[in-house]
């Protein structure tokens, strides 16, 4: 996760996509791309694509889900594989500070899916786009012999400049919303079980990881306050996905785990499962928060503005350094913690 | 393939998608959504949603190819896949009078697939790019152990009114593009050989197949005219895609099937196979020809107007008629002809 490395260059060309890893792979494409056309403001590398349409800038971004990869359909009803499925897309604008708009989905359907299995499906669906102002316009169905597909394409709107990843600045604080960790352990226990962790705990967890929140009303408001310099979504752990606004913005960073905002259920599930919930909350990822770097003068009055606004707590969490200095998770007593990374598509 | 027919209320609540059949899901999908937001013109149900932003109309388009249910690679070059699975998310584009603009792609990458192979794909979507002006803006990838996936959004932009499925009214005239069945004969040969058929013969059917060229300058032009009433691209062969012509109209139609382009190639080709290549051009689909109708006294003018501005012939093969008449193919006696439906995803 240190910024500015790339695996495709450590080894001469690598011959298989494992080798090269999935943000290797991004870098690799990046480069074989010709130069984007007319009306592409920022292409392949973000959250979302940035295109300029007369005075107004659009964003766009597509996510695939598939079954065995992204879910299980035994652990998770269609209904929430459905509202996810949209969600994760939505959280892309909502990284870049945009509004969600339209959506597409090209859906690809198992032999064993029954109607009523797909109504629960778009049902879900539903749900997202209605609490997030998005309409459903339009798609393409096809069997899918080997499980269930949906590719979900989201198209936004931004006022103004979005917020990109490339503009961490050392000195400038680390901010998130909400809580990390509590996808990771609902996935526990969905795959392990509760254990002795109270039912109460267990159903949060659980919900976090079937029900994402997209954070699109804190994006809009951390984008406009004109303070924040980077952004991202937290889908493959904070590690990961801080590690992408470091090698956008050519910096390092350190990040104290002991601030990092982990929930009370997300504790007692670790507690029960006799795991470190740092590990969750660092390298989980599917929590869909948004990870964001400010100005570190005025990073506590954005915190406080967002959750005035809309009720999500922010917590500062870390500070952007020089990139020599590589990206270090120091714990309590200020000793440096070695952090495994996320997800990789590819490992 | 008759207009006006739902299989979904044929027998109640059908139970599986098979029994729903492609058209009869899209139906049921598009009364179950609520009804389009703010900036919709068009939802679910023709080749591409149209959406409004400020003073300015988009389209908004999705296809998903799976290995082994849309390509086979022991058939199919990566490149001609990558090609080919960009260029009929453009023909969707080309079927409402737009033009492509950015492009999306949600890559689902086997473990077999080597970084040599992924650019190779990459390059055949870049060469439909080039051609037709449009930038590969973004996109996701993900591990797919089931087989290589390509879902593409393709965003384009249109001036003025795009064409619908729904505006054929009865008197009008029908009207294609190019030739018909070039690519059923393709995978013909690509499936079985060539037989006795000459090599140009065969390799040019096979090109046909596997290099569609969606046909958007000639969308654009039919448009522009004024004097066409419907338009769709002939995606699941002539019969299905006029099917929906005259489902979306509300009409019915009658076709010669002598008047059907059809090329030496193609001929040459059923020839060798021992079939008639007349199946072909009707029920054979991936041709990505336009058809459309237009105002019968018009209908010569545009054919010559779209071939002096593009150099692609064009053709009238028939005309609309009533609905209740449903849709006739007649021979070069003028008998009626049996015709079997083209392809459906679930069937």
């Amino acid at each position: 996760v240190t910024a500015g490395e790339d695996p495709a260059s450590a080894g001469g060309r690598a011959g298989t996509l494992r080798e090269l890893g999935e943000r290797g792979f991004i870098d690799h494409v990046r480069r074989r791309l010709r130069p984007p056309g007319r009306g592409v403001t920022l292409g392949i590398g973000d959250d979302a694509a940035v295109v300029t349409l007369g005075d107004r800038t659009l964003l766009l971004t597509t996510d695939a889900l598939l079954e065995g990869v992204h879910f299980r359909r035994r652990t998770a009803p269609l209904r929430d594989i459905g509202a996810k499925a949209l969600a994760v897309n939505v959280s892309d604008i909502a990284a870049m500070g945009g509004e969600p708009r339209w959506a597409l989905l090209a859906l690809g359907v198992p032999p064993d899916l029954s109607v009523a299995d797909v109504d629960e499906l778009y049902d879900g669906l539903g749900e997202t786009a209605e609490r997030h102002g998005v309409s459903l316009v339009g798609g393409d169905t096809t069997a899918a012999p080997a499980g269930l597909l949906l590719s979900l394409t989201v198209v936004g709107e931004v006022e103004g400049a979005p917020l990109r990843r490339s503009g961490a600045r050392p000195g400038d604080a680390i901010l998130v919303t909400g809580t990390l960790g509590a996808a990771a352990a609902g996935l526990a226990v969905l795959e392990h079980g509760a254990g002795s962790a109270a039912p109460e705990a267990a159903e949060a967890v659980c919900r976090a990881h079937r029900r994402p929140t997209p954070r699109v009303a804190e994006g809009s408001v951390i984008r406009a306050s004109g303070t924040a310099t980077a952004m991202i979504d937290v889908s493959d752990g904070l590690a990961t996905d801080l590690g992408h606004i470091l090698e956008e913005s050519g910096a390092g960073a350190v990040v104290r785990l002991a601030d990092l905002p982990i929930d009370d259920a997300t504790r007692a599930v670790a507690r029960a499962h006799g795991v470190d919930e740092t590990g969750w909350a660092v390298s989980g990822g599917e929590d869909y928060e948004l990870l964001f770097t400010a100005d570190r003068q005025h990073a506590a009055t954005l915190a406080r503005d967002v959750t005035l606004k809309t009720g999500t707590p922010v917590r500062i969490v870390g500070e952007i350094a020089p990139a020599a200095e590589g990206l270090r998770f120091l714990d309590a007593a200020g000793r440096p913690h070695v952090v495994r990374p996320g997800f990789d598509h590819f490992a």
